[in-house]
């Protein structure tokens, strides 16, 4: 199993924890304060009259307050990365993360809040009461099945963007990759025998998005194998997800799921054997996308498959929802959207595998090619 | 009465909205993001290792995370200035720059929640589910008397430091400079009979700040007049300071009350009429401390008083919370204090007023004094 000490990392602790030191966000001001006039009109007495102008009319809060362009990154600290449930202090770092992200990939600004509860009501709640301070909320973090209940809440009770990116995020930039690499290996979306491992917020969701795209033959497993219709003991999302995949209805380990199978999709936080992707077939596909450890290392699945990428950005072929979330929000936010529908998510997904395609097709317009 | 159409004001509502266009605050990634290796230590994979040692000892959060550095400026909007309820909406451009002060003149990061609800209880219990998210709490702009009862709640709730600015960052300025004024006239504290016009969340404050400084004469007046033991009708809070203030047991208006006063604190959102300044004992004190509109103009004031001082940058004299609140929460902060007690506030107003003494005395020690 690949873990950050992997030499081939070189990722030291002591420059992990220094780039870390006080944390990674600060408060930018983006007015003047430079002298007393400035002052007067950021604060008092100038700000009473945008203030007033705000009470006579709430959509001018759109223009002259940064909510409508704030993305509250919000978790619970239950499943964060593939730690599990560490608790929100502890996933705070991963939240300032993500807000670097926005910034850094979507120009968006956002804060984390960590919350020290994780009853679906109480956040719902807690958020619907915060509603004035932000314009949209990137759930993270957030375990299964309690995530898919959390979002749909959430979703119901707030006129603004929600997403919860380790579904969604997951899932389009898992269509995108899915996209290239069926391109790259000459083959279309509808002839993929693909194998999902991971049942939880990611899983679910890349399930969904593949069969939403047009890939007919899908088969998810979790913890106990892989799941079908007759299997006993099923929660309510497993059992609906049952009814629309591996029609065929196998039964079995991960051996048996990838027996001649085209692509692997790992999103477990486990490991898969080399002797279990040595069984599918041959030009197949390895998308071991568990954070910080990958599934199986991509050298050894790179002796199998004909492309193999990670979550990671420390490996070639990163497959991270960083390449979506950051537009998806960025794009919500500035027509102003109530809401992230699954037209949005398709559309961010074809245009990020648009971009090597667009490309590739310039090159191809240049005549920049190697002789084959 | 003075309104920011004043002419000598000179800030036109084109600067004042240009100036707030798109809000006043971003978000600033302290992290480099640079290339892939700065994006693997600050996201996926290194960022597992700072969580799991925070997971492991949740005190290394104070130096991994910028929680303990950060301030939620909270408000339900309900006391915007001198606005009144105008709503968490309207309230946000004050919060804002309110943040925006707390990064200029404390270095301190911070993030404006408003609140969609008004419930002492339902805040309390949001901001519990919000502990991990941030280091210490700065209540704004909410009605008295809740804003007492919200307080002492939160300080209760909350193992951090709490403080609503507009009670004590209003009592500790308001100290510093009747400190100075007095050294300015030639008198002591014990000496003065002092007027608060105002038994809000500032005027309560302020007369409890004062009397713990040693003003032995200290008369408040609410909207119904001069609070004494013997009215009826009194809220609890009001109550109590009858017990502590007005001694000699005074009765009636605003005018009674500034008969022959040596200072008029205003704290009132209303105004007080120039006869009634008029009253005060010559070489008196004003501090028309209202925003946006001082409760009379400083030029017609100063007609009666020694000294004149109001809440508004743009008049000479300015006595406002931004000479208190960064500094209070900067050194509480710094030291991981879990509480701002009486005697940090105390030692705040001493300090502010301190640097008029020292350097009056660095300049009698270096000899460039007028000759008198």
């Amino acid at each position: 199993m690949t873990t950050v000490n992997d030499p081939a990392v070189s990722l030291s602790d002591d420059e992990i924890f220094a780039a870390h030191e006080g944390g990674k966000l600060g408060v930018d001001v983006t007015a003047p304060l430079s002298d007393a006039k400035a002052l007067s009109i950021a604060y008092t007495p100038g700000v009473a009259q945008v203030s007033r102008a705000i009470a006579d009319d709430a959509t001018l809060a759109r223009r002259y307050t940064w909510a409508d362009r704030l993305v509250a990154v919000v978790s619970d600290g239950t499943a964060v990365l593939g730690l599990g449930d560490i608790g929100p202090i502890a996933a705070l770092p991963v939240m300032e993360g993500k807000s670097a992200l926005f910034k850094r990939f979507g120009g968006l600004d956002s804060i984390p809040l960590v919350l020290a509860t994780t009853d679906v009501d109480e956040i719902v709640e807690t958020l619907v009461r915060l509603r004035p301070s932000f314009g949209a909320v990137n759930l993270e973090d957030v375990a299964a099945p309690r995530c898919f209940e959390l979002e749909r809440k959430l979703i119901e009770a707030l006129d603004c963007p929600v997403m919860h990116d380790d579904q969604h995020g997951t899932a389009v930039v898992l269509l995108a990759a899915l996209r290239g690499a069926a391109t790259a290996t000459g083959r279309t979306l509808d002839d993929l025998r693909v194998v999902v491992s991971g049942a939880g917020a990611a899983g679910v969701a890349c399930a969904n998005i593949l069969l939403a795209a047009g890939v007919l033959d899908v088969t998810v497993l979790d913890s106990r194998g892989i799941i079908h219709a007759g299997r006993a003991g099923l929660n309510p999302v497993k059992a609906e997800l049952a009814g629309r995949t591996n029609l065929v209805g196998r039964t079995g380990d991960l051996g048996v799921a990838l027996d001649n199978a085209d692509v692997f999709v790992g999103l477990s936080s486990g490991t898969v054997a080399e002797e279990h992707v040595a069984r599918m077939a041959p030009g197949g596909i390895v998308f071991a996308l568990s954070n910080p450890d990958p599934e199986i290392h991509p050298s050894v699945a790179g002796r199998y498959a004909a492309v193999v990428a990670t979550g990671r950005s420390d490996f070639p072929n990163q497959i991270n929802n960083v390449l979506a979330f950051p537009g998806i929000f960025r794009g919500a936010l500035d027509v102003g959207a109530t809401a992230i529908t699954e037209n949005m998510k398709l559309a961010a997904a074809a245009a990020i595998a648009e971009v090597a395609a667009a490309v590739a097709a310039a090159a191809v317009r240049d005549g920049v090619l190697r002789d084959s």
